[in-house]
């Protein structure tokens, strides 16, 4: 099957690799339909976070191929989402909704050898407690980019207005328009805020998604200019709540400077060399939650809202290709000229088929 | 009157000052009836922040002396509890909770030349905002001391674990055993913890406090040996909320590291030196709340279970002495002969007189 291998800074390829087999009874093998770029996936494209060469990608749809002898609650041929980590389900921390921190979990395509989700197939473990399948078999292309936005993006943007504590009525801001931070956005209109301040890039692109899904303000100046122009837009108070999606110095710093006291910094932007302030935050009652973003807990409430046509998250990918350009959707990501890219694996609808060969009619480098 | 001085490290004086007058229209002048050494004083008399010498201070109880015109809800002659900060009530930042944070607030007793509360007469600004009425006028001393200690301590101890989001049935880890320790432990039971785990001292008065108050286990090791054994408890998981009560590094590295996934740090120990760790947290979806406790928030609720007789969080006062002895009172909290020193000023039922001359029967020295 065709796998996406990262190669070293800027160069992903894609390869030949085994299809992957069932190895334990729990495991289900996952043909992928459509899987995606992510933005923590250009930490090591840029060569800034240390991830081994290997198999990437995190973010995947598809159809079960085959399944282990102890999976009770998928089969195969169901249409399923998989969360960007795996997790039993049943252990405490899953149980407390952070399936992240599952103690028999894991994360997709760290590098490496294990499978990676920007490929042809995936080997899930823990299949029951990772899988949400989806009901039905026909859905338009936006549902589809939609159900793709759960494994990850929605998820993980709709984790940092849950962690920030966002409440009806409040004022939100939203630090980062990114695909997540734009995510974020979508999340604090689903949980009511009535004014949403982002503070992003002077892409208008983004804006535009960004006041279609509620965002009131935007601000694209950076660090104390951008801290004073939120502080006047809310009587010097800051904001009710505040979601971290970028993870750099400068957006951690301006996150919790424009924090209102007592607000909480939800957090989903991956950590580099950020601070944290013990003492200015402690002063202020500054609080601060969140991290990876357990999908799978989120995922079943998401995918009511998507069936349901509540919310169309899949308006973040703004770029569709295929595996066989891959390395076109990262580079056009890395250097801002896409959003978010989708990646045509295969057909939904495809017969079952242990054959790695099948057809497939992705758009090659089409933007939509 | 008589006022309490700090002049230095290690040296507390009592001196004469100017008895307070209405400043502001909105100020009142409270005669302290009861007043305490806060472990937060310890900082300064240690040597260890940097306090200028002046009027210390910041809990205290007492009876409206005088009032200004503007305010409405306080009479001359009304017994009141004093948070240790003041505030107007009426901010966002008030709305919100978060009394301590007031646009126009400020702290009592910081050094310098503001009254403080370890004095015979304090001037309270926004005084409507600030001071709360205690019905009634006939107290037990036990009920005294109980009303005390909401002017700070059980307010702190109540404010980490509402900051941790402790809830029923949670298993609550308390670093400290100090006063506000004790006071999060008698908090976590209030809040329905099932099990209350203090990592604390070798002191057996404290640990018996904590056990009449809720603690079912109690670990006297530090650092790494305290983590071990916290999760040995806890089937390897953590704690489902933590409360930060002392603001050490050490103390603090082991709040985060004892929190179970997307557990919550509350933290009320005002930090020294204290890091956190940006990217640890995140991994583990690990969360923190807490500052200077918005004592006047709570103060309604707790003020109501204490006069219902349902909580009783003077007992941490362990030793009762008088102004004149107060330097005492400092030594044997700094050598931990003392959990929590109380200090009897003047009588709540004395008559209202103008003159900074009265009568008191202080215990002098005595150890309850």
């Amino acid at each position: 099957m065709k796998a996406t291998i990262f190669k070293g800074k800027g160069s992903i390829v894609i390869e030949e690799r085994p299809k992957p087999t069932i190895d334990q009874p729990t495991d289900a093998v996952v043909r992928v339909v459509l899987a995606c770029v992510c933005g923590s996936d250009l930490w090591f494209y840029r060569g800034i976070s240390d991830v081994p060469h290997g198999t990437v990608g995190h973010e995947f749809i598809g159809v079960i191929d085959s399944i282990g002898t102890d999976v009770t609650e998928l089969s195969v041929g169901d249409f399923v989402i998989a969360p960007f980590s795996f997790s039993d389900g049943t252990c405490k921390n899953c149980e407390a909704g952070f399936q992240t921190a599952c103690v028999h979990g894991g994360f997709f395509g760290q590098g490496g050898h294990d499978d990676g989700g920007q490929s042809e197939f995936v080997r899930v473990p823990l299949a029951d407690g990772t899988l949400l399948k989806v009901p039905g078999t026909d859905f338009s292309d936006e549902m589809m980019a939609s159900l793709l936005a759960l494994a990850d993006v929605m998820a993980t943007g709709y984790h940092a207005a849950i962690s920030a504590g966002v409440k009806t009525g409040d004022t939100v801001a939203v630090v980062g328009d990114g695909a997540v931070g734009l995510s974020g956005v979508l999340s604090a209109q689903m949980l009511g805020a009535s004014r949403i301040v982002v503070l992003g890039s002077t892409t208008e692109s983004r804006h535009a998604l960004a006041r279609e899904w509620g965002a009131t303000d935007i601000i694209t100046d950076r660090g104390a200019n951008a801290v004073k122009q939120l502080l006047e837009l809310t009587d010097g108070y800051g904001a009710d709540a505040v979601l971290e999606c970028v993870g750099t110095a400068d957006s951690t710093t301006t996150a919790f400077a424009i924090a209102r006291a007592g607000a909480i910094v939800g957090r989903v932007g991956v950590p580099h060399d950020a601070k944290v302030d013990a003492e200015g935050t402690f002063y202020r009652n500054i609080g601060m939650r969140g991290g990876p973003a357990p999908a799978r807990h989120y995922q079943p409430m998401l995918l009511k809202a998507v069936l349901d046509g509540e919310i169309n998250p899949g308006k973040v990918f703004d770029l569709t290709t295929d595996l066989d350009n891959i390395a076109e959707a990262y580079a056009a990501m890395d250097e801002r000229r896409a959003i978010k890219a989708l990646i045509k694996v295969s057909e939904l609808a495809q017969a079952h088929s242990g054959s790695p060969t099948f057809q497939r009619q992705a758009d090659e480098g089409t933007r939509s």
